[in-house]
């Protein structure tokens, strides 16, 4: 069967920094689903027609299409039972909300830290695009948003209570990493992928997390192709 | 059988603004178990030897004692698995997190707005007490610590993922209260009952959700007297 997780790409084909794209490749693995990847690029809307959607991930399962990555992690858990991503119930639900967590207050911080990093990163010709978008949805310019001591500061914070359960739980969903660790790991990876900058104190419990993240599923993200590569 | 649980109270007897023994109140509600409370002060550890602890929630069901507000949640699903608070595995987990947010990220939002209502709320024998060890623990005065508008500034930024779930659904567990919604609800009884600042805007979804909380269990929490009442 035809699996396919259509996947943002940059200035470099390799270069692959979505964070919503992250957590499917980190859920596709933690379900033991082979697949490959379509390259995609920012403004190449017609190629997801077929999808009825604009942005990526897009899964193709066989005969199904999934869009937004939460969706295709729930598609997943209901699809291939074994070793649950959100799970049902009060487990879903609070994956939803650290969901919202990580994208309200995680991911604005890692923005400030990484904005200008991630314009370069982007395909020449889709800068123009990600730059008249995102400087109308946060109402200011890109160089303006950019601040990367005050960005590592608000991560910071915002951070607190990941890392005091990261001083007790190897991973944030328990012993082993499940659909709350792959949420937060898509936007470190999106950061990492196209930035140098550092993002939290090496001796910081998710700094630990992050780099036992780069290794799980055969070091599946560990061996993308990062700024330092290409 | 004989079910009492232990509570701090005040100034006045009927002042009681624990958050963790407000956790155990809506916990023990939930699972519709009938209960006496008895009052507990800060410094009446003798009275709490039995348990072999020194701090309140402290539950006696029958000839089983529990400590600590989480452990108790963790017993009663154990005990009386009806109605889930917790749940088992990545949903437990996942409220463990929320619980380190809430006690991290919250509670010190909602110190700094309250912090000197909260010592005139204190019986005046426990006052030097709760000073020195607060001060102690927080490393300044409580006059430094107390700043109600940097303090909302504080609990906004904190509240943007819960005020984003509490858009598209009616309780952080969902369609009915659990878990979540009493580790929360704790730390707002707490600065409600001891003061009449504004913590969060009116037209917020936290704002209204604090308000159906008051009214579930029969109004339960809305029932009990605050600084506004005694």
């Amino acid at each position: 069967m035809d699996r396919i997780v259509y996947d943002l790409y940059g200035r470099d084909e390799r270069l692959r920094f979505s964070p919503y794209c992250w957590r499917v490749h980190l859920s596709m693995a933690h379900k033991g689903l082979a697949y490959r990847t379509e390259p995609w690029r920012f403004q190449q809307k017609e190629k997801l027609a077929f999808a009825d959607h604009d942005k990526v991930p897009v899964l193709v399962d066989g005969e199904k299409v999934v869009t937004d990555s939460f969706e295709i992690m729930r598609y997943l858990d209901a699809t291939y039972a074994e070793a649950p991503l959100l799970g049902d119930g009060l487990a879903c639900q609070r994956a939803l909300l650290f969901k919202l967590f990580v994208e309200r207050s995680v991911s604005p911080a890692l923005l400030r830290i990484v904005v200008m990093d991630l314009l370069a990163a982007i395909h020449p010709d889709d800068r123009d695009y990600f730059r008249r978008t995102r400087e109308a949805a946060i109402g200011m310019r890109l160089e303006e948003l950019h601040d990367p001591v005050q960005g590592r500061e608000q991560l910071k914070k915002a951070l607190v209570p990941v890392n005091a359960l990261l001083e007790q739980s190897p991973f944030l969903d328990g012993q082993a990493p499940a659909g709350t660790d792959y949420l937060l790991f898509g936007s470190f990876m999106w950061a990492h992928v196209v930035s140098r900058e550092v993002l939290v104190d090496d001796a910081t419990p998710v700094a630990r997390w992050f780099e036992k993240m780069l290794a799980v599923h055969d070091g599946m993200a560990g061996r993308a192709p990062t700024v330092r590569d290409v």
